[in-house]
């Protein structure tokens, strides 16, 4: 018998509170037999989910609480308020180590608000990025950060570049994964300053990646890096814009498909095809955005998801549990900030 | 008949240079009969395309110089080293009068350097802005920045908004466009403090567009503004990230419909389907981005366009002209500043 591997849900969290966090978690057990659930919210609400559901009510107990923070909550309400809500004490478990992991679909800014207060952030990183999985034609792969912070210095992109690489290396097993800095490709400008300086510092340090320098918006679809490293409001911006544009692309290719007799009859003898396209496409399983640089690992999943995608982000938990990340990635990150304060960018050394 | 319309052309820009500025000139002169051209660049290499375009040749004349700026030159270079160059020479033609619009296909960094030096830009502009079409579910939206300037102050942005909504009105008729601000959903923080400010700023003031507020990404490709507006980087990024994707779809639907002798069989009765979503999908019908800002219309096509491209892009040209932009935009422009001078930002007034 393997060792269990235990998370915690935030069950009131997302659009359908229990309703998706119960057949998810039932899903992601399927997927993954040593887990474990600790089930945090309105138990009378809980239940009822459960009774489908005998092998997760087996391998799973709940945390019992009325409190639930709301979508619209503003995060500084939810930490005011929060304290033993269902987001609050799913965190809670993985502090006080009863949990690994901790998941919720539940308000983005006050998961991250109180992330940070219950978790702490690890040495040296003052705010945690959101990670995403990014489909491209090859495998996946990594974009950070998708938001939560705007704007990020040279040393903040240095830490998402390790950290990224982190996630990487869980979820798909690539020992020095390829790393790239977004960036765009105006001759003679070439950026920002801080991802200029980034980018020195990553190329002139030994670091547990494979820097490749700078790609651009077009690339990241390309799968020319693993982990592509990106200051919050910019990569927010391309995330949804990349989203906007393949929901764009289906309507279009729907339109196509049902623009004459003809077109959808073969859309009939395609179907095989469109099946595959349409799993391709399906953003369910790529759910569930971890939050990098705490002392725990949290999983952010869309809102509105069901209870397949649900279990995608369990499963993106799942793998970074099981890679022992936050092991590892304290080790890079105290490697990274011990080579950087010894090897000063140029204007501090002028300073 | 019509007062003719003049046009001057960089006929060496682009990889292709006067093979395929001269038959996109050819093309833009079908639909619209009353052009004539000024053709810059080397007579010797011009000629030999003109040939096959009596109607062309008609309407054109070739203003010779061996002097051309290469794709891989340096703004600051070609700016030294490029006075009497086509692409200098097609921009002092609109300086001069000779032409209204100058088109053409070099390299975006020194087009833009040689036509601030050469047209100067509009009072109370600082540096022009790059303008795009960005195709919707609806009609075309214009985006800008897409990269000419890093960073955007808030009066830049607002500055973007009036001429977005100039190029919005040229293009598409739309009296009074609707805009955004693209930024990033978080609440609480809600973007960074340029864009907050802007926002204040175009939502107090009666301006001649319909101002709506915040975008985010996924939505630009909604149509849900005529006009959507953001600094440089995170606007350059956006464009080559959708660009990106929507390759990334074509090559998924591609391997849809050719996954079984069932789906290829599909593919050819959904011919008709598929061709109008090619056509849909053309970035050539959208090519011609206008440098915003300058005291007069300079419209950069790609660089590795045809002549179907290149015809779009004089296009936009031709709209811009026939719409008497630069007259209009001036008087929007100096409104503007009147407004934000009298109307202080709050920071500005406790200073």
């Amino acid at each position: 018998m393997t060792e269990p591997r235990r998370i915690s849900l935030d069950a009131m969290g997302g659009d359908e509170g229990p309703a998706v966090v119960v057949p998810g978690a039932a899903l992601a057990l399927e997927r993954h037999p040593e887990l474990e659930f600790l089930l945090v919210g309105d138990q009378a609400r809980i239940e009822p989910h459960l009774e489908a559901h005998a092998g997760l009510t087996a391998r799973s107990r709940i945390v019992h609480t009325n409190i639930a923070i709301e979508m619209q909550d503003k995060p500084s309400q939810a930490v005011r308020r929060g304290r033993g809500s269902s987001m609050w004490l799913a965190l809670d478990a993985v502090r006080n180590g009863e949990a690994e992991v901790a998941v919720s679909a539940g308000n983005t800014g006050a998961l991250m608000a109180m992330a940070k207060l219950v978790l702490r952030t690890m040495p040296g990183i003052e705010r945690p990025a959101i990670a995403g999985q990014w489909p491209t034609v090859g495998h996946n792969s990594i974009v950070l950060d998708l938001g939560a912070n705007i704007g990020a210095d040279a040393r903040q992109l240095a830490d998402y570049a390790v950290m990224g690489a982190a996630m990487a290396r869980a979820l798909f097993g690539i020992e020095r994964p390829r790393v790239g800095l977004l960036n765009i490709g105006v001759e003679e400008i070439k950026g920002i300053e801080e991802v200029r300086q980034a980018h020195a510092w990553l190329k002139e340090n030994d670091l547990p990646i494979d820097y490749r320098g700078f790609v651009e918006g077009d690339q990241i679809g390309q799968g020319v890096v693993d982990v592509v490293v990106v200051e919050g409001y910019a990569g927010n911006i391309a995330l949804k814009t990349a989203e906007g544009t393949a929901r764009q692309m289906a309507s279009y290719v729907r339109d196509a498909l049902t623009s004459s007799m003809a077109a959808k009859l073969g859309a009939v003898l395609a179907a095989g095809g469109l099946r595959k396209l349409k799993e391709r496409m399906d953003p369910r399983r790529l759910n569930g955005g971890p939050f990098l640089g705490l002392n725990g690992i949290v999983i952010k999943s869309h809102g509105g998801t069901d209870a397949f995608g649900f279990a995608s982000a369990i499963g993106v938990g799942y793998d970074m549990a099981e890679a022992d990340l936050l092991t590892r990635l304290a080790a890079d990150l105290a490697a990274l900030h011990g080579k950087l304060s010894e090897n000063k960018p140029p204007d501090a050394k002028q300073a």
